[in-house]
């Protein structure tokens, strides 16, 4: 089966909101084998909605639309769909109850209202957190189509509730997909090492690249769950297998989950104490619910005297070696495994820029060091420049530190390779 | 002139990557006043890429491609449009010579050199932090063709030091746009403030919503500089009057970069407590260039022993009304400011889910509080659940406190009260 999304707004192509949803819309065909061919973006325009409705019936076997199904008078996208496909709008009563009981006795006007009258026939998803529920139908001519609201809050929980197993139900193939994530080599390096696993029909192995990190996705698709994850998982032992212990987690979302879990599985902590990352190694631990558990403490160190004064780093550290250096790394890191009586300290030091790079201390140098009660390890990241910016700078440091926990948590090597200086 | 965007890449289509890219480029055409019609994405097939081509054609002055013009085998774009362009790719040395600077006496393979083969008689836009050179060229029908490389640190330099300028040659009108930017009072309710202003042609004036604020875009037109921008003057001037101490700044880009800002006036300082936010918001203030001038400390306390060891928030408050309340708070901001000897103090302490929450302190519960030399003042955050999710619930408590440091730095009220929970 082939799709094909069409966003509705004019946001969208004025530049200020970026099309999240036709993402996660795209994921979540993928994950269950449509093949999405197309996505098209329109204003809140009829002819050019209608032309591009006219297209996607031409070419692909299921229209998915976000957007456009709001109570303002710019909300077209029913209305055109609905007329297009030769279907009234009818009430829907169990939709203006809920609108009704969404507005909690304040008067709710002929606009609201218009929210609940649906293509007839339709299956409705109902808007668990919004007041425009969405729907599928089919077309006189067997095309099927989905209607979702434009709010991420809405549209991610419709779409994984309601409008995939609408999708899903005529199918009866499974998908399954795995996610091996890697840290530490590039997607192009890693891409001419799997050139026969990316060569599949099913499973299928894909790359790609994403905030100095990488991952490859395999999906198989068989007659049920079980005989697809026997597909992938060859392809996955053999990903194990080449790219050994840069994989840092095979189905988790990120290089922070997978020390949390790791932490927690072990039961060990960590405290944090950060300088040019600014409380962004923190901010990423804590993104995880239940961190409280591994974390009790970071610091923000930004100034000199606050590393003496927090973290007790030496006066003299500082002034002899800067606070950009390896001394001062480690003594950031010892101090504040010390000060809060965790398992792990890690520190982050180093020059985000745009300003403040030297010739002999270049913007992009950072220092990331981990201390346990045995041992302390620095990686340097070498200074590159002000290329690739500070939001890279910051977020490759504090994945170099996320990095250094989890290989010292595993017993793997490399706690002093500092990520992509291999000549690889 | 009417333009469209043709995003190029199977792996937008497979919703891992989201697609900035057409974000960025819809923004610029926007400024300088091209009217943006449509965007499409196609995957690396020629097929769909040549019907892409022949709607944008048939319906559009400007076409602009992103992605597709690397140097591995699904790289098609260029091929693709210069054959239905009719042009042939000819060498153009200068890319060569940077291609082969780029790889510092490394070979350079094949593919990597078929990117400086160009079309005939175009327009080359070099590549500043990449090695595929985009470019420009007309159409024998007319029609205006730009190709831009995907990687955005490569697209968006791009976009803006060779793209928009060679799209603004042949024009003679300037656009200007300001910004004013907004938080505590939702795009709903500011929409029905200034319906008037929404109205118009030149200037144009429309809302936005992203990350629990929102912001009001004023563009105008006109044959010089100070001429547009006079003319958005009398607008920007009648939402001050209208939205009042709710615009935080105005063409800034952030909450934290106005607090940054003033704060560095104001020659004042400020330190940071955090506890369900994790880092965020010292995240935030950092993600400033230069923000070691106003921000010297920031403790992220997650644990109850760590609020007492780093704050001296007193044993006491703690047991009595819990970690998540306002003597809590207030200790922690007091605590901060003392320790780091800033002028502010700034803490948040809250419960950001989707556990911990209990009847009495519901999830959502947050606790943010600003301590100076004279006084403390506390804003509470009601709890609403897990609904909004934990991410957002963190960035409306850090966005609180920096709007009560913005509050406090221009002498404005409402220090203590929340956003969003006035009856609007």
């Amino acid at each position: 089966m082939n799709a094909e999304i069409i966003s509705v707004g004019t946001e969208l192509l004025l530049g200020h909101t970026i099309n999240t949803d036709a993402s996660y819309v795209a994921r979540e065909l993928s994950a269950i084998g449509v093949n999405l061919l197309f996505a098209s973006t329109v204003g809140d325009n009829i002819d050019r909605l209608k032309e591009a409705l006219e297209n996607a019936y031409r070419r692909s076997d299921i229209v998915i639309t976000t957007g456009g199904l709001g109570p303002t008078g710019d909300d077209l996208t029913k209305e055109t769909i609905a007329k297009s496909a030769g279907k009234p709008l009818v009430l829907h009563q169990e939709s203006m109850d809920r609108i009704i009981e969404y507005f909690k006795g304040r008067v709710v006007g002929e606009s609201q209202k218009k929210q609940a009258y649906l293509p007839e026939g339709c299956t409705v998803f109902p808007n668990d957190w919004g007041t425009a529920p969405g729907c599928g139908f089919k077309t006189d001519s067997g095309k099927i189509v989905v209607m979702l609201p434009g709010p991420p809050s809405e549209l991610i929980p419709m779409l994984k509730n309601y409008a995939v197993p609408y999708l899903m139900k005529d199918s009866n193939a499974v998908i399954v997909s795995r996610i091996v994530r890697v840290f530490g080599l590039g997607e192009g390096y890693v891409a001419e090492l799997i050139p026969d696993l990316t060569d599949g029909a099913n499973p299928t192995a894909a790359t790609y690249a994403k905030d100095g990190e990488m991952f490859v996705r395999v999906t198989a698709r068989a007659e049920d769950e079980t005989r697809a994850a026997a597909l992938c998982e060859p392809v996955v032992e053999e990903l194990k297998k080449r790219l050994g212990d840069y994989i840092y987690g095979i189905d988790v979302e990120s290089l922070e989950e997978a020390v949390v879990q790791e932490l927690k599985k072990q039961r060990l902590t960590l405290a944090t104490a950060e300088s040019c990352t600014g409380g962004l190694l923190s901010k990423r631990i804590t993104d995880n619910p239940g961190a409280s558990e591994v974390f009790h403490m970071g610091v923000v160190t930004y100034a000199n005297d606050i590393k003496t004064l927090l973290l007790d780093v030496p006066e003299e550290t500082l002034k002899q070696y800067g606070a950009v250096s390896e001394q001062t790394a480690r003594a950031m890191a010892e101090g504040v495994r010390k000060k809060s009586g965790s398992d792990f300290g890690v520190a982050i030091t180093g020059i985000a820029g745009p300003g403040g790079g030297t010739a002999e201390k270049p913007v992009g140098l950072v220092y990331v060091a981990l201390s346990d009660k045995e041992h302390t390890w620095v990686r340097k990241m070498p200074g590159t420049g002000t290329a690739k910016g500070r939001c890279y700078i910051r977020t490759l440091a504090a994945s170099n530190a996320l990095d250094m926990v989890r290989r010292r948590l595993n017993g793997l090597g490399g706690l002093e390779q500092a990520a992509y200086t291999l000549k690889k």
